[in-house]
């Protein structure tokens, strides 16, 4: 069978499987104050790809076969994820109408109640962080560098550079430091806390943190090119956006083709990198050449 | 001595410790990106009362002297009160361009950046109660209990209803749903932690948290109060707001002088509460008469 289609049959269980911790931990939407509550189902259930958490999943089974020990962990990373989705599209930010092909939140329910519905994303993540069934000194550990890898020196630090960069000629330093804490830090830690949470060999967990690195940047790049290429249809957000808005973007700074370049160069480090582990990374590997090759 | 004098003494010098550790924990002003490294020192040292962190600190020494245990997780709460008065001001909630005598962060900041310093000060919350010198599973209670009371249940659940209260009549219920979760919430934890990072026994617990909960209310209603009476000068925000926005204030549905009795009755009720634990709830004595005749 083609192993795109294995890969997608994989990444749609495990979907399902962080769909229902999320639906779990997060409260109803007929709770009260409810247009909260119904923010935050609309923002979290609005079509996600939950790659992250399926990160994390992967890795862990690099280990072990029964994921519910880190699928808490899993579903905490991706509520940061929709956290600063929303505030990224916010006026204050952004100002961006669409969001994974649905009007944002903030279009929807207004400024305030989506500034707070993703506050209490956040905050939600590192209480969830605290019900899995790990030991409390990982679970301190995950709080730690969830925090770290997703504020002032992590995601904030890439969404601030982001926006001070916005209209500016941005060099190749800052772009990087753009999007490795912006996309590719999340993306590492997910792999990271997947293989943390399954005791992986500190030999074995570099290996995963060198492949995580790689994907982390191949994905911002096809993000970046699909933005140029891609039909508003397919990738369910504003297109074309990136380079009205004057953002620092691969193409914008290294050109369309060298970026194409380096994204099929990172993708091959990356699987070479994975295939060290053997038979049991194969997944990882498939999903590497579709985060390369997607449409959406 | 004057017993208010004496704590106000005390006050300054626990002032004084908190943000010793709120400087170490927080990244320098000169950091890159330099303007959200700026906000975040910004708001934090912008004169705030450190009433929470007190409280936090007074609980704990009911049983042990020495602070340095639970100073991050006093920081911790400071931490997030910051966050919750930042996000307020913003003009996606209630636009406020003044607060605690200085101009409001965004005022300064821009929106952007008071959203993302905001942001970052809630997640170092969070990663500042793992660097406490107390054991893992009290980290992980404290992770999860400070969620709770910030999150969508707490904090954000009595931030959201402010909003959608404005300009409409509210009754007795709204209100109280409110200041629980906005202000009483928060105090209420603050005398917690201290309590718990102590190992209080539960029965004394239970009486520090009746305590909390009754101060907590007096700190709102006067708070109201003096936003009607109150000069902007003294309490360094923008007063009479509350009445020219239609919030929902004690004065507005209580009346002024039933507002001063129920805070009169409420501080006479936390008196009487922590009395039981006999003179070394001193302090905690004459401080609930202080948040009762504070001007600012």
């Amino acid at each position: 069978m083609d192993p795109f289609v294995l890969l997608k049959k994989d990444m749609k269980e495990k979907q399902e499987q962080v769909n229902i911790i999320l639906d779990r931990y997060l409260p109803r939407k007929d709770e009260y104050p409810k247009e909260i509550h119904k923010a935050l189902r609309y923002s979290t259930f609005a079509g996600g790809k939950r790659l992250r958490p399926y990160l994390t999943m992967l890795a862990y089974q690099l280990y072990k076969d029964n994921l519910d020990p880190i699928t808490p962990v899993a579903a905490a990373i991706e509520m940061v994820h929709t956290f600063s989705l929303i505030h990224d599209d916010l006026p204050d930010i952004d100002d961006d109408e669409y969001r994974r092909g649905k009007k944002s939140c903030h279009a929807v329910f207004g400024d305030g109640v989506a500034l707070l519905a993703a506050d209490s994303l956040l905050i939600n993540a590192f209480e969830i962080i605290t019900y899995a069934e790990i030991d409390d000194a990982l679970k301190v550990q995950f709080v730690r560098e969830l925090a770290q890898e997703s504020g002032i020196k992590g995601l904030i630090a890439g969404q601030m550079l982001d926006i001070e960069s916005e209209g500016k000629k941005v060099d190749k330093k800052t772009l990087n430091f753009i999007h490795n804490n912006k996309t590719a830090g999340m993306i590492n830690i997910a792999l990271r806390f997947g293989a943390l949470g399954a005791k992986a060999p500190a030999k074995e967990l570099s290996v995963i943190e060198e492949y995580g690195s790689k994907i982390g940047l191949v994905f911002q790049i096809v993000d970046d090119l699909l933005d140029i290429e891609g039909s508003s249809a397919k990738l369910g957000k504003t297109t074309g956006k990136d380079e009205a808005q004057g953002k620092a973007t691969f193409p914008a700074v290294y050109g369309v083709e060298e970026s194409r370049k380096m994204a099929h160069d990172l993708t091959e480090q990356a699987k070479t990198a994975i295939s060290t582990l053997g038979d049991r990374s194969l997944k990882l590997r498939i999903l590497a050449d579709h985060l390369l090759s997607r449409k959406s």
